[in-house]
């Protein structure tokens, strides 16, 4: 099997689907903020979900169309207001948002889904849904993907969508995506946590039950190794939809479903990357490695604490080489290791030896963590299991752009 | 039983008790960077210190004083090295600066304590600490608490001491302390974490096993309730001596056992307080409290979730009365809860009932986010646990501070 990425790949990519974005005003800007993306035929579906106690609106009623509806044909996405903490009401709105672009596709709603990012706490303004369903119903098109990514973007720099062409067996088949997110970022998809929404389209035919599995393993391998912030949002969806249209069977447990995993992994970790390096004021991309742990809940807990250290942050940020937050983090991090047997590289320089300075020449330490991205490892000589995190630094924009965001 | 703060109070408030700050040369900026504090008769003592794995070697050598001595004299801190992650020749270095010390006294260095604070990762110079001992064993001085409080700062921009003199069935004894720790401060004391250091004094006479007891629990309920950016310390040390000059005798389970344990922790409340004040780059103080929740646990994941949000402390820094982030950073606490059911109010102005807008205007909430101190309860509504903690906001003089430290 082999897969390639398409030259400017979105949602749209995929055989089947149209897209569109749309200004609705739910943004003071005027910037584009309503997205469509919709099947030309009732697609198999799955989702992954924030494992936030104060779920959004938009978010419960999804986890009722992946446990009700057999299928899904369109997903509608605002951004400017996320419609969580708004109670009932706010339910309602989220139905009433999937009755209205249903009956402007002309098809039920219950083949409709919803995300929302923007303000907790606010009320649906539901005449802007009507406006951007009938706008966005109007202005679908086979190359919208990435208009509509551009529609979900908050605080993001860059729209993000992506699509990958697999060939396997002789036969071909498309996936598609596009997400946004760039601050309240630390997905745990329940199996993510972030504002993150990611929607991905797919041509190839399969079954909601395989793809459910395979989207929580790879949402556990992509959107739920980045952090930005430590913060998870109340609105984070990960929705897939494959409507068959390449005609390829991925039968479960066949070569077919292996290069579907791996091609759907690719094209999430290209997109929870891109988060990263697109975070709130972020100016580094630091991978965390930690390896030879004792059990990969050790690894990760380790990891985690050292791309959520507010100290580690800065430090990136400030270009310094010092190594004792990464220590810190990892100590007290819960994870269970020997400290004397700890080592750590920047890149492949080793800073830290047996828990103590390796002897490295700062000067050498520095023109790695000057580079906008570098790897820090962590080996603990403790037994094979590993995990890794991508993490954004601290800056002041982060501070600012949070400081102000309300205001 | 009453007590009362002391003017000016810190550790040589306190009967017997000897205290001196100079000028060793750790710091660069030429600032007082050593501390002793000297107790004429042997002390009964008890300790607790940072939970993390890469204890630094002061904190190694602490512990086997806890287990292993019956009495402390002296303790001796410097500031600018923090002799962490120096392995056997760290051990060596701390164990070497109480024979120093104990020799300059004429006491068993067994009967001496060490605490560091400063940069990770480098060896001491023994030189500084045999300049340090000589100087501060010559300057001791029955009014050099304040002194020996300037001397242990690190990035704090306010010395922190005080005392208080507590009256007990017609007898009165002191308690004095004091302590540093502005950054790497979310101290989980085993039972403490941050930079923190603190020591106390008292002329109480009050066995080991007592004196750790409350001590421990003291810890929990004060310097354990603190962030300022959530990154604990590989260095975090308090240590109380009891040298029961004053001659009253803290016998267990004794009112003077009770009025004992309550000033001790208005002292250390006092300075935990003072702590988040002086955070790096704080400019808020904000109590976060969690009430009528199902367990302590829960109540303590919740306000420590949103007392370590850099999206929370950076709207507390905006003065954005935001109440989106506290939620779901509730949300994403991992306290179980309704989040139907929850109320938040910042000080007494209702924010959110049942999980949504409480419909308060914004200017009124505006109004007590600009304070410099606020508090924000969260009402579960589902029990009678709760727990609270004090944490600071995220400002650009925060991320200045870490990213130019090393530098």
């Amino acid at each position: 099997m082999s897969f390639e990425f398409i030259e400017n790949g979105s949602v749209t990519s995929v055989s089947g689907f149209l897209a569109a974005g749309v200004t609705a005003g739910f943004k003071r800007s005027g910037a584009p903020d309503f997205a469509m993306v919709y099947s030309e035929t009732p697609a198999d579906f799955a989702g992954v979900f924030t494992s936030c106690t104060f779920a959004a609106a938009p978010v419960r009623l999804c986890r009722k169309r992946v446990l009700q509806s057999d299928k899904l044909q369109a997903v509608i996405i605002n951004s400017g207001n996320a419609n969580a903490c708004t109670g009932e009401q706010g339910l309602n709105a989220a139905q009433k948002s999937c009755e209205i672009a249903a009956e402007a596709l002309n098809i039920t709603p219950d083949k409709v889904a919803v995300a929302s990012t923007g303000r907790i706490g606010v009320q649906m303004n539901m005449a802007l849904i009507e406006k951007g369903v009938a706008l966005a119903t109007a202005a679908l098109s086979d190359n919208g993907g990435n208009t509509a990514a551009e529609a979900i973007m908050t605080t993001d720099t860059l729209p993000k969508a992506a699509a990958v062409k697999v060939t396997v067996n002789g036969q071909t088949f498309n996936i598609g995506a596009m997400t946004k997110g760039a601050g309240m970022i630390d997905p745990h998809l329940t199996t993510p946590h972030a504002t993150m929404i990611c929607i991905i389209t797919t041509d190839a035919k399969i079954t909601k039950a395989q793809l459910q599995k395979i989207l929580a393993v790879n949402a556990d391998d992509s959107f739920n190794r980045i952090t930005v912030d430590g913060d998870m949002s109340t609105n984070d969806t990960v929705l897939c939809l494959a409507n068959g249209a390449s005609g390829v069977d991925i039968v479960p447990d066949s070569p077919e479903e292996a290069a579907f995993a791996e091609a759907l992994l690719a094209v999430m970790q290209n997109l929870a990357r891109r988060m990263v390096l697109d975070g709130e004021g972020a100016s580094k991309f630091v991978e965390i490695k930690v390896i030879n742990a004792r059990s990969k809940e050790d690894a990760r807990k380790a990891a985690e604490a050292v791309g959520n250290s507010m100290l580690c942050k800065s430090a990136w940020f400030g270009n310094d080489p010092n190594w004792g937050r990464v220590v810190a983090a990892l100590g007290y991090s819960g994870a269970q290791f020997d400290a004397d047997k700890c080592d750590i590289y920047f890149d492949t320089i080793p800073v830290v030896k047996n828990g103590g300075d390796a002897g490295t020449p700062e000067a050498d330490l520095l023109s790695t963590v000057k580079e906008r991205e570098f790897t820090i490892t962590c080996d603990f000589h403790d037994g094979d299991a590993e995990y890794w995190v991508w993490a954004s630094d601290l800056t002041y924009e982060y501070v600012k752009i949070n400081a102000d965001y309300h205001t």
